[in-house]
């Protein structure tokens, strides 16, 4: 244990990550909690961090705590306020805000990021990753689209290393909320859900019509009452209207620009990653980079920014 | 009560309503109860009956019964089986289903309506009030279109007196959905609800604009957390989104065609007929017909056309 660098954490609303990273960020070790911040054990936050992290704490009483996430949020352990777009890492690193852990050790938390504007938009955690996707893939830097899908999915534009601009799509909390909440939900919860890549192609493909999702997503529950989508399938089927709507949206509003034709990095968890690997082959965007572990790498990416690795 | 010709129901998911009506289907009398088909007291479909219109049925045991709505579903008392578009009042009296009350009675269930196609579109009691519509304006039968809003809004084009085709829009159980489960509602839960009508302007506003729903619908969060839309204030704006986001694509698709003139009459509940007249007004559609009391028009229009009223 005697090698790490930076314990790193990335704590979001409903799980907590701890990675152990050694010199040049190497990852030697990571941990998952169901800790989110809505989700504390008892004697919360410092209890969560010592309980997934207090033994390589006490083994490198000098390495550094980083965190990103929601943990900087309003409902979170300390607010780290948003950095506005256009943002790099070294504003980020600027943003840090420290909480002191009373034993002479600091935990310091990633502010978010947040576009201005008449509607403004933000995100929380999703900025480090993207920093560490630019530190992974420094050819995307100069210019790139990332794609974060998840919960609220994010589409980043990046420019000169910088988030110049993003926008979220709800996805994939209206996905899980209709599944467990909605008509839409009910055959597959009655009849049982059974993974059906034929019907997540088939919504994908309704939406790539010109009717838009209001008007498609009641066919989820026609095309079974038809008898003509098994209830089985019929999350599957709904997976794909929503998601490809997603895509038609992001895709769509640059079609005629020459922006259409950067680079697509896909961030995230690979098997939702696959599924929009999927779908992205249906709108004709099917080669695109992966890329892994986008957290560890900007927290790591961060700590150097900020100095914390002296 | 010797006026009585016809005891009317309209008994959907979640309520039941009972219409006593007299000659020229007079509307006598009206009865409400929280039993929709999900929701029945002891005793069943026949106790709910019998509970909400046993003291007619022994007043007169001449009079007819007839009923429309959910109650004529899969999950209700007998299924009655959809005819196709193009449906009109003659088609659906000869679908009606007969369920035997064992003295010497039935209960007449009026069939749904099914847009056959590629992706199918189911309707239940809608069928009905737009019958009902068209017997209260004659002057609608030879071509209109009717908004029919709710849980699911249908959007209904008439032609010749017959249901030509229609779209359904879940826009009611979405906001219902997404007010009670998802990160939208949850300042407005938290807060506390207050009606705002700027608010849902603001929504509509929104979606009138180039930006599809699925990169808007975050900004009912965005807004709030940069403290620019007041939590309470929310659920409205999330409200004009919705709302305005159906009307755009319910009238978009033939913004360009004549069809776009037609006469277009409102059917419904009068709070949220309010609400859609107020974003059609912000659509330039501000000026139509609306029509009250369609759905024992239409059960008086249906017992007529199926000669129950000998």
């Amino acid at each position: 244990m005697s090698a790490a660098r930076l314990i790193a954490l990335d704590w979001g609303t409903s799980s907590l990550r701890a990675y152990r990273l050694g010199s040049g960020g190497a990852l030697l070790e990571s941990r998952q909690r169901d800790w989110g911040i809505l989700h504390l054990p008892d004697g919360g936050f410092d209890a969560a961090l010592r309980g997934i992290a207090g033994d390589w704490m006490a083994a490198m009483p000098q390495a550094p705590l980083l965190a990103c996430g929601m943990v900087g949020s309003a409902q979170g352990w300390v607010l780290a306020r948003y950095v506005d777009t256009p943002a790099d890492a070294a504003a980020l690193a600027a943003g840090l805000q420290a909480i002191d852990l009373g034993d002479g050790r600091c935990l310091h938390i990633v502010p978010g990021v947040r576009r201005p504007g008449e509607r403004p938009d933000v995100m929380r955690g999703e900025e480090t990753q993207i920093v560490g996707a630019l530190a992974t893939e420094p050819a995307l830097a100069a210019r790139c689209r990332l794609l974060l899908p998840g919960t609220h999915s994010k589409w980043v534009q990046v420019q000169d290393g910088r988030i110049a601009a993003f926008r979220t799509f709800m996805t994939g909390e209206l996905y899980a909320t209709l599944k467990a909440h909605s008509i839409l939900g009910r055959p597959a919860r009655e009849a049982g859900a059974v993974a059906d890549d034929a019907a997540f192609d088939r919504g994908v493909a309704a939406v790539q019509g010109a009717e838009p999702l209001a008007a498609l997503l009641f066919s989820a529950r026609a095309l079974v009452l038809d008898g003509r989508l098994p209830a089985a399938h019929s999350l599957d089927y709904l997976s794909g209207l929503l998601i490809g709507d997603e895509l038609r949206s992001a895709l769509g509003d640059d079609a005629d620009d020459a922006d259409d034709r950067l680079p697509l990095a896909l961030i995230g968890e690979p098997a939702l990653g696959a599924r929009y690997r999927r779908a992205l082959a249906a709108f004709g965007r099917g080669e695109l980079m992966q890329i892994d572990h986008a957290a560890p790498a900007g927290l790591w990416a961060l700590a150097t920014a900020a100095d914390l690795l002296h």
